[in-house]
């Protein structure tokens, strides 16, 4: 568990949202608001959260679909605990378990009408954190396409898999999703004209849509970096500060 | 074969290539002229064309490269005819082959440095071609993974796949690169803003690069069509005008 004194209380979505983070560790920025956002769970429906960190992701949904019922498994116990009282404390429901999506644990073997997921990956070679809970928190335990297989598992027929990645993990997460249809990729680039690093994939079971590749959502305005000031396109803004929603980029 | 009085002859690359094309049938238009751009043959290199119609995608790598070495193969008799007649009359040296990929014939089982492809689809349900070849020529009787993996068998060591394709064959295609590395997606925009519907896909034999989404290449200028007239970007302008090269893009 955390202490206190290791712990930062950080504002998102403009301070709607406010999640105790570890001051080392994984800390969540800009990726789990983007995954929340682009998840289409309605009012009453099940959404599964697999490696749900401190809660940033369920939480950022739970914010703008109140009344979205809201499961999390995470493997590392420190942070199953902080989802628990984010969740609290910022007056959201939300159920977290522990467990390891290899052994996924009886409460949640059912049905969902989402999974959402932000999985780890490998730092490149020679940047691993040097801190145990943020390098296992970055670090791949499993292959990229057991994660995908294993929320895919756990869908209702027409439920909606979402989740967020390094661009290089496409091929893996394509190869996961082979029981999935009506697949999407939402390139999220740093800026206009650049290449994406990151990626948001959708499919869902019982799909038959083609593959779809979308127009790159843009995160920063200008052409370069400009120090530490705001630079959020009006687009990534809407989503990162006023809580909108992607959903009508994947339609 | 075609009778002369059912083909066109048509100028690509601003007339400094005419091809022979039937009147009925499959016609090339800007993909065989992207997909030569995108080929990172050098002078003297071994390219292989696995299904080079009437020779486009060839004759324009040919006219931006001399001294590559093609080769071509064509299950139709009567476009590998026309293939090697517009060879001869653009006179670039180019080898075409009858046969299927299926059962490559033995001239070409040798080790290619680059093997580029422009794979037959299916049209959506209900719009195949009435005209025989065009349909065949649009058909996909082979997955479009066999084709990937036909062509990643041709490649030496080091060795390049180029192909361009329907956005929706790229999960097909990346399954069938899996002994393929270094492997980068070119998304062609008709325009700004506009998700792609038509991808180029480069990967090299050995290659350990990570795999990357290339920032969309933008076809058409402003945000609607305008009728008949010329509306290309300068950048696609450069490239189906004036025979440049996509190779910066890749890199």
């Amino acid at each position: 568990m955390f202490a206190d004194a290791d712990l930062t209380d950080d504002k998102f979505l403009c301070g709607k949202l406010n999640l105790l983070q570890p001051v080392r560790g994984y800390r969540a920025a800009t990726d789990p608001v983007l995954l929340a956002a682009a998840c289409p769970a309605q009012v009453g429906e099940r959404v599964l959260d697999i490696g749900c960190g401190a809660g940033a992701a369920s939480l950022c949904l739970g914010a703008r679909v109140p009344g979205a019922q809201l499961w999390g498994l995470e493997v590392q116990p420190g942070y199953a605990e902080l989802a628990r009282r984010n969740a609290a404390r910022n007056g959201i429901a939300m159920q977290v378990h522990d467990g390891d999506l290899a052994q996924m644990p009886a409460a949640l073997r059912i049905d969902f009408d989402h999974v959402i997921m932000n999985p780890p990956y490998y730092p490149p070679e020679g940047t691993r954190s040097p801190v145990p809970e943020r390098a296992r928190a970055m670090q791949v335990d499993l292959p990229l396409g057991d994660w995908v297989q294993a929320g895919a598992r756990r869908l209702a027929p027409g439920g909606w898999l979402t989740l967020i990645c390094g661009t290089d993990g496409l091929p893996a997460v394509l190869a996961g999703m082979a029981k999935l249809g009506s697949t999407a990729v939402l390139p999220l680039a740093p800026r206009e004209g650049r290449r994406a690093l990151r990626i948001i994939v959708q499919a869902r079971k019982g799909g038959r849509g083609a593959f779809r590749l979308l127009a790159p959502f843009v995160i920063h305005a200008g052409l370069t970096h400009n120090g530490d000031r705001e630079s959020y396109t009006p687009e990534a803004s809407d989503v990162l500060r006023n809580g909108s929603d992607l959903l009508a980029r994947f339609r």
